[in-house]
């Protein structure tokens, strides 16, 4: 059996947004947008670094190969019926899209959760393209891993926001008691 | 060992909603408000079927007894620290809250997880009512668990129109080949 | 756009199970091992009832035709590398199959996602037949997605017959106070 | 509003294990059972290294505090009805303890959740233990919360060990290229 390394799937999923016209910058104003009321001083470039560090997890890598894999197969009108209408057009009642999404966005908590089901009811920036385009390309579940992918980077800048906080406030009751 | 019915949880869910200043209908409002644009001749008449249709599941009815037993503690003082400050003061990365919501709102497929993540961010109706109310009463539990039944009910309606629909073209077509 | 049918997606369904050589009987197998320490007099009809009555969840459904269509496009080396290696050696850390499968069995509540565990983990009669033919099948998603048919078809036993006793007792104690 | 630091959360959640017993030597024996047969020279250190990490994160820590608050209020019966008896018979098909626990079990993927729902059918090593103490102790949450806890510290064991292969995997390509 062939075993695939963490590098290959690594390059694999960055590609496969890529070609699908996913920037990680377009995710990273959706972070930035949904943080930035929260975090003063939030940067665009800390939203950028929160999105790469996310697309490391092996469960979000593993849901963009299959989620990309199902819509350029459904695109090429290769899936068998009735599973290939079902993507196709996107059917409301359909959820395997929000389920492998959902399941991506478990990793930071259930703020994550929230925040996904408010991304994919809203369809902020890029999600908003993504299901725009539809007619011409099928998105059906690379808006819904779009979703996720945002959703789990802003859990994990308002995570490491608040680590921060506790650590200054640490330090400070240090010095404090020191005096 | 005492076992409880069926009954006196469903009598004991109930009474703990109208204690805590939800009715029935408050929940209604926030479904139809959800479904009326994708279903068009929906009354709140249903609406209020599918809250009561929901009610019944345990999940729900578990939820919900957790939950405001829980406020109710904290409204008190009576549990310990930290977990009365986590709770009093509705801390951003508390989860539990959330994760008993959604876990009570996976009942009706990944649709109703989705809707729990849009009102919980986006607190409509009643659950606003619950988010002001704090500070006088803790409503940290209840108002999640209020979107998760909203959430619930509204993807049950959506679920039954689709059987409607699709009964409907079954009999057109059977009609149909009858001729 | 070619809008579905319910009843088309059914009996896809069932097509789908049968072609990969996994009866409703096996299925119902597991229900019955699952739930026959519980639940005296339990016989191994109800639990096929069961089993139909799951495998009428949309949820359930779309599951199904997802997962038999990747294991068979796996089969067929139709997936882009290095998702094909990824399904084809049911790489251990790749979770997309238990995701789609946790994700529908969570219809009757956190004990079917418990019950779902143990049998991904300890594969029980038809589960272990469809892990024993790879090599030369393909069942990546298909042997979770039975353990997910099951354990929701157990969950749903556990609840009626608790249900059933819950209407006995309080028959019984209308009947007590009417004496 | 008093504010909560990290540091008083993590405090609190180890004295909370340690006051119901719970060691995390005791969890980590757990973890080096899971793991031993997939992971060659696995040594009970690493495994303690890892429930040590696990225990850092928030949901993991707000689920033993809420979980253990349930079961010290149920076990001096301060609980209202129907709750109490619920809690305290460990009803079979009460399901928020599991839901808290595999809500705080998502963080390493659905490998965790499906090596939960092992660990809680059949219960070992410390799990049982807690199990076997009610009547006279109330763990109907705990019991689970160690579940999930020693379920995802395996998780993260087994994560690392893969990151670990593919980093050698990756330095003996290199040394091969520059020969």
């Amino acid at each position: 059996m062939n075993r695939v390394s963490s590098q290959e799937v690594t390059e694999a999923t960055k590609k496969a947004l890529i070609e699908r016209g996913v920037s990680i910058r377009a995710i990273a104003e959706i972070v930035y947008e949904m943080q930035a009321s929260y975090n003063n001083g939030l940067t665009i470039e800390e939203c950028i670094e929160s999105v790469n560090m996310v697309l490391l997890k092996r469960e979000i890598q593993h849901a963009i190969l299959v989620g990309v894999e199902l819509d350029k197969l459904a695109e090429q009108r290769k899936l068998s019926e009735p599973l290939q209408s079902l993507i196709d057009s996107d059917e409301g009642l359909f959820g395997i899209d929000e389920t492998i999404a959902i399941g991506a966005s478990l990793g930071y908590g259930s703020i994550a959760v929230t925040t996904f089901g408010h991304l994919d009811k809203n369809k902020i920036g890029i999600i908003r393209e993504l299901d725009t385009k539809k007619g011409v390309k099928v998105n059906t579940f690379l808006d819904d891993i779009v979703a996720a992918i945002a959703a789990t980077a802003a859990a994990r800048v308002a995570h490491k926001k608040r680590d921060e906080e506790d650590r200054i406030a640490l330090e400070n009751s240090r010095i404090r008691e020191e005096w």
